[in-house]
């Protein structure tokens, strides 16, 4: 099997590491490319940043898709994820998604810990448009932005543990579900100290990936996720998106 | 004061239509300028055109809102909403949003009443993301696209008032809200024949972001429409999003 | 046009205070005649002064409104709403309401900050009632009586700065409703201290109900708000309703 | 034990027969005292009925309760319930609560069967007020209003039966609740036609409330229910409540 | 009227206990015979307990409610109460069900206040499989096992009270549930501690079943609990359910 | 990976099935033991069947676990799922669970199609427990028993593809989970037929379990499937469970 993962910001060691990631837990046999879109945000806290990130993955996965088996959005605000469904010839899974659904079999509910307070609604947002809230127990923030959990996980380790802890001693929460893609190396040290099952998306996604495709599941195309009918789009002129 | 209005395709027929409505129940001394984005698709019917066209949307929003008071997105999913919050400095509204607030105050329970059956679990998405889904009797479809609607009045006048009938008498529904924003000009000529309210999003939201500027409110920026942190962007290449 | 705006309490000071707050957010041209039922409780914070004083409300609607444009029930549980709609020939609107809906527009969650203790259940059921619950972080209580609020501005000032911080930092709000008529006010005092949108009911009222009909909408009577059938009513022998 | 059953409307005849159901099923040493509240409509059917009368309940319960050891509010949207719980020094029970709460004993889900079709938006309103609203199945209306069940019971039941089997066969219902107090004496000719539990509020209004009695239980005070605290009335003027 | 009572773990000591209390609230008249099965767990706190307790449950009431006018099973997590209902003739309630309907008649909201903090989850199912999750404020563990609470009483006392105190305090109960079956003598001991009303699960079927009873009702057939229909099992060969 | 995968029902020739389905989806490597408890009923269509079956299934994973790296629990309404885990050192995951889960990621609502009528609430609360019931289109019975399915695969296709069409023309449904482990062989024969994805519990668990495993996940033991504690057991006397 082929994958294609993408990483819907353009931080490239992030990327990389993404990789690495889902090679971990990817079978012998499953390839891993991961990639960033063209252009775009070097990291995604916010609705803005998320829905410009989410315009680059998408198309990026409407020329790339039929090159592989199935596509990885590796964001966890799965952005992009219904839109990714439509262009793309195979099955598409996000790693919010993914590990959601993974964490609903060994906890009774789980917790999100994420990175900045401002991420929370949006997140809060995503659980409710996948129809998992009466799953989640709660969505916790860190101090941390998307780039210095990538840059100091010694940091990011000490803050997803604190938030984790919290989550299980006041919520209710009996797995933790990492959100955020740069979190996901420290899965397997962040377990052992908070005590419950705890899960990165992007292996997540892997696993779940090939058991669709082991089972020959495609997507459903008959209402949410038919392709696009053909359309004229006016081309765009060549501008950065950049901040004022 | 000055609204930005925007429609997220880029039909520039549709655009016009779309101003006019605006203007018509608009308050003397409130300027309408209507547009649409750069770049992008010429309908909005899936979730792929929406990204796309949420993306574009924002960007315009970016750049354009800080001349106007407020700031309209006049397509029925509201693509772009939350993220067009946090760059634009002043209030915006969408109008699937105003339409269905509005519509709080007139009926007990309203129904949509939209384009080709593939819109509706977007639109039913949409109706939870606003938490709305107590007050929403049901998503209908009609079997026209937006721009069969846009070109044929007629035919859509008459698929409005069946699918609305249909809402009242099966759902519960006491008022309609059309879920097409080139479906507002025919607000007044449904209504008679359904019996119930019938609201355009496009009217909506002109009232509501009048009525927002009147009592001086602006978008809270605590959490989930904080202005984006700086942040590197890579810049995108020109290249047309086309469909293959 | 001409608002009836109808304080349910029978308190007259507070009364010509919510007149004078419906004025200063009204357009020119909306004339505001405020009024308080001919009986009932001075001031409203449980159920039974709600029914009594709801009673005495769609009482006088019934003969008021048909010499106004709109209505409006200025009491923070919406006492006798839907029964105003029914016999008012024009639109209703409650200042519970019309806050929740118009702060919808400007924060992702909204907490209202009320009266007494006891009011919390009967406003967390009005809540729900409306179908806002998704959209409600909290109901928080201050330890003030309506009429302490209408006598001591500065000491509800103080306690509803508190009460909506304790909002904002633990239950997620990013707007406040003032839940409470006599609270209108002070929410330009309070907000710049809380750092999110402060929304006064009545104002919110005004507001909406300009909108609405400016855009030429009426109240739904397919089934929720039909007009009453004729009937026999057994006539009331004078006694006043007091407290023992 | 002395009950007092409350019809908040004003036809006599329904009164007296309320009372006798009510009776039908007491305990031997349950005391049933009937009455009708001094003013009022004749039936209730709507919003602005139903407000009226349970001013006019309310009213009544706070003067008489003290001489009784429970009371049932006898119309099927419990009008003034929560009122009635803070005033009288003795329990309280709704016939709608009653019957729902003992049908979710019986049947996985119910429904309710009532008058005419707008009362279904209020009926509705009423279960999720209860927070029942995962029980209830569906509230199918009869063409029937509250008077012409008390003058022709044999339409009555014929439309009663319909009604129930459609929410059986239809809406996944297994027990039915009669929603008018008025379709009471009909319970046991109505359920061995449909083939499911019947309930009428009155009969389980009397059960619940002896079984409340017995077990010693009182009205909860800290909250939702607290007692009013004193406070100035401004009195009626003699002033029938009528239709124009 | 006769009442099988049945607890469904295997402690004689707790049987004879809820034998005591449900004859206290019984009306003269009804006879209680209480039961353990004749095999499993001394006490349920868990899943593996309630389930293997469940089945001896509803095997003996298969066998011995033919000789009853109504069951009553005797555990706050209801085991087997919707199995029971399809083998047993006569009506069936359990005491977590009782509790909480009875509780919806004096509280706005209910706390349960149980067990070890593992039951937490167990009775939120619970909860939410009674489709009363609006109602419950919250449930609150103690540190107490069931075997302690049966032996050690004092220490049962004040541990309830001070979970109860909690819930009313910071969860917005009215009501306390008492969330184990051999809390239920402590009730009227922890009622004026906590200052609002205490519900024994017992007490409350008892008089549940009464009324039930006293109204005619029978368990309704058509689809949830519709018989089972005629059918083969695989004997069991002699094997105890215990630990390793 | 060796797995344990139970058919709750003691019907062999179904058992085998079940095997054979589950080695058709399992990878190279993957071992698959089938089994039936030692007793129990033939099959289960109801609460009661359920309940005896549920016993006997934990019973057995209890004992057996331990010599595997996974168990799967093959009946479609999960029977002692929550027991299972408390009991067995290994991930354990339930067919019904499993299709939906895997459902979510291709389509945006599904439906389960499953046996009798009797059936159908038992499913709904099934699918409540698991917080999926905004993801749950409908549950649609056939007019099947388990039995009738096992032995007569064409009736069972023609009704099961009936069914099928049904939910996706009238109720929403993308995607179709298969609601009885005896439908499962016919999977990829109703797919074409319906046009949507058509998942089979048991391929589903398969795929999740080895993923689950792949990434190392253990089931959570800090509160809802936290082992038993050491407890008496009363041994049971040899009985057959067997219908009067």
């Amino acid at each position: 099997m082929r994958f294609l993962v993408i990483n819907p910001n353009t931080t490239d060691a992030m990327t990389e590491d993404i990789g690495v990631q889902a090679r971990r837990y990817a079978r012998e046999g499953t390839v891993i490319d991961e990639l960033s879109p063209a252009w775009g945000p070097a990291s995604i806290e916010g609705h803005y940043e998320e829905y410009v990130a989410a315009a680059a993955t998408v198309e990026t996965i409407k020329e790339r898709a039929p090159d592989y088996d199935g596509v990885i959005i590796a964001c966890y605000g799965d952005p992009g994820l219904f839109a990714a469904r439509e262009v793309a010839p195979v099955p598409v899974v996000g790693i919010a998604e993914a590990s959601m659904l993974m964490a609903c079999t060994v906890g009774h509910r789980f917790s999100i810990v994420t990175v900045l307070p401002r991420a929370v609604p949006l997140l809060e947002d995503m659980v409710r448009l996948h129809g998992l809230e009466a799953r989640c127990a709660s969505v916790r923030p860190t101090p941390l932005t998307v780039l210095e959990i990538e840059k100091d996980p010694a940091s990011a380790e000490r803050e997803i543990v604190k938030a984790s802890k919290e989550a299980v001693a006041n919520d209710g929460a009996e797995a933790i579900c990492l959100g955020c893609a740069g979190m996901g190396p420290l899965d397997k040290a962040v377990e052992p100290q908070v005590g419950v099952p705890v899960l990165d998306g992007v292996a997540c996604a892997v696993k779940m990936l090939e058991g669709i495709l082991d089972y020959g599941l495609q997507t459903s195309r008959v209402a949410a996720f038919k392709e696009p009918e053909p359309k004229a789009y006016r081309e765009r002129v060549d501008r950065a998106v950049q901040p004022a």
